[in-house]
This record gives structure tokens, C-alpha cells and sequence, in this order.
């Protein structure tokens, strides 16, 4: 059985590689690319209230999908391209997080919460 | 077998609910946490040459995959709360892509490629 | 009489030369700073209430203010470098805004103003 | 002598007055719109070299600069809800940093200046 993540992976390297486009990819523009595609993703919320952020339409829920989609495309090209596990670097990152952040001090702290990032 | 994606969005929701974060989770309030997290992608190239960005030091790589996580976090949760599933969502995106950019007329292409998003 | 943004642009120049930074101010690079320090804006506000966002404390509001102005100083480093008039540009653009979006159609409308950028 | 700054603030504040979208202002939806026009910048500079960046046609320029005017109008939308000087921050902000980084330890550096945000 083939992972999803690596599946996609694959057809994404091959997509770029069919085009010859990895002489373009280097981390430095993939970085833009990738805040570009976050940006459009904000820009559907950017004058909603957080409530109606939180009951989409069908229409804007399929818009968004596709501006995720292509953030993770880029996010994942970067991770492919710098040679990072972005599974296991993700991993990683919540156990640092669950360090900083024990349950006991930060719970339904919107306080706290505030200095994680 | 549990697929890895899986894995993470359950281990990332679990995160969520023992903190009882997710009253501060609204789609809004993702997508500016999620576009912090990649302007700090950002920050780690925006100094050095596109050839630096190709040949990261250990210690620098370890960095841009911690950001990379962050970003991946806020994009899944942004996935989660709004009910896309995101792997389907990127797959249906790569659809419309390899239309709208055919190899023949896109390949090695730059100025096509300038239009890609 | 100095006008204060012709001041402000004389004296950033000038910090810029005198460390010779401007090899490093490429409008490609100078856009990645810009967009950094517009994240560091956005923040301060990703957790917080609209409402909270209209009512900061003033410890709070002196860190905006100092990411406002490097995020500032960058504009100003982009329209320098691309020999862009910021000002008379800034008015042209309203001048365009203006016409896009008339009063008579626009008061008051969430739903029109959606489409505002 | 109006000063060009402020008339332009005032310019800014009555469209916004005729139009009655003060009320979508908070400060922090005007910092989601911020970033997303920040992003318009950088999304021109994505897929360029840093050389290229340095010598746009009249075209691009003109589209920068409008780009540019748009993130700025929100820049002086974002200081006026809050309340802050953007001028005096900003000559605050430059002093900050001339303390922070000294000529004779910055001049020509990048390593120094990789810091410098």
C-alpha cells in the first residue's frame, strides 16, 4: 500500500519534472510561492468575522481547499527540494511543543496560548 | 496500517483538545497563525542567493523543517476545521493544473511558468 | 521646508549606504523583508478579538508601531530602488479605487467591499 | 504647506468615511489585508533573479507601484485606528536600529546584516 503523502509527492516531483521546471525551485522562490499561495488563503478571510469563518458556504469552503492545496504543494516542493522529512520534522516539532506547553498551564489559556508559535 | 497523514492530524487534533485550544481555532485566526509560520520560512531566505537557498548547512536546515512543521500544523488544522480533506483537495488541484499548464507548451518555460499559481 | 517623507527617505538612504547594504536590496529581496515584517504584524492580532484589536494597551501598541515601521522602511526601500514615486503612485491608486468602487453602491456593503484589494 | 504625508492620510480617511467601511477596520482585519497585498509584491518577484528584480520593464513597474500603493494604504489605515505617529515610529524605529547595528561592525556584511530585521 502506497502512503498518501508519498503518493502525492510523487506526482508532484513528476509534474515539475515533466515540465523541467526544478531549475526554477530553489528554496529562496519556493519560499515566495509558498507565502503567495498562504496570502490567497487569507484573503478569504481577511473581512469575515471569525464566526462566519467558521460556517463557509460550499462555494468559498471549495475555494479555500484549492488555495490550500496549492500552499501544500509548495510546501512540500520546499521540504523536497531542501531534502527535510517533512512527516518526521513535523513529529518533532509537537513533541517540542508539548514540552513548552505542558497541558496542566496552558489549558483554554488564551494567554498563553498567544506565545505559542 | 495507519497512514501517516492520518497519524498526525489525529495526533495534532489530540494536541488541540487537551489544551482546549480549539475555541481560539477559528479558520480566521489559522490562516494569519499559518501565514506567520511561513514568513518565518521566509525570513531564512530572504538574505542569501537562490544558490545559498540550494546548499543549507546542517543547523540551517534543521530550522527552515521546524518552520516548515509549524506552517504544515495551521495548514492541517485549517483543513480540519473547515472539513476539506486536504489530500483530495491537492490531488483535484494538480488535476486542474496539468490542464491548465500542458507540458508542451510550458516546458522549461519561464514566462509560462510566471503565470503558474 | 522638508516634507517628512522626503525626510524619512533621505535618512534611510543614507543608514543603507552607509553600511553598504544596498548590494544586498535587490526589490526581490527588499519584498521578502516587506512581507516578514508584515507578518510580524499580523502577529500581534491573530489571537485576538476584533474588538481587542480596536482597544490596545500601550505596551502592545508600541511594538505594532515598531513593526510598522520596519515594515515602512522596506515600502520605502522598494519604491527607492525601483524608481517608483510611493506617493504619487499611492494617489493614483485611489484614483482607481475611487472609480472601482463608488459611493453610491459601495456604503455600508460588506458584500462589495469583499471584493476591495 | 500641506505636508504630502498627511494629505494623504486625510485623502485615505475620507474615502473610507464616504464609503462607511470604517466599521470592517479593526485593526486586525486591516492587518490580514495588509499582508495580502504585501504578497502582490512578492508575487511578482517569485519566479525572477535577483538581477532581473533590478531592472524592470515599465510595465511591471507600474504594477508594483500600484501594489505597493495598495499595502501602503493600509500601512497608514493600520497607524491611524491604532492611533500610532507612523512617521515619529519609524524615526524611533531607525534609531533603534543605527544602536543596534553600528557601522564599523555592519559595513558590507552579510552575516551581520542577516540579522538585521
Amino acid at each position: 500500500m502506497t502512503d498518501t503523502i508519498n503518493a502525492l509527492r510523487a506526482r508532484i516531483n513528476q509534474f515539475v519534472e515533466e515540465r523541467d521546471w526544478a531549475q526554477f525551485h530553489s528554496p529562496k522562490n519556493l519560499a515566495m510561492a509558498m507565502i503567495v499561495e498562504a496570502a490567497e488563503v487569507v484573503e478569504h478571510f481577511q473581512w469575515m468575522t471569525e464566526a462566519d469563518s467558521r460556517a463557509l458556504d460550499a462555494e468559498t469552503r471549495e475555494k479555500v481547499g484549492q488555495e490550500l492545496a496549492d500552499t501544500f504543494v509548495y510546501l512540500l516542493r520546499i521540504a523536497e527540494v531542501c531534502g527535510i522529512d517533512l512527516i518526521q520534522a513535523t513529529h518533532a516539532k509537537i513533541d517540542l511543543n508539548a514540552q513548552k506547553y505542558p497541558v496542566e498551564k496552558c489549558r483554554g489559556s488564551n494567554a498563553k496560548y498567544t506565545e505559542y508559535q
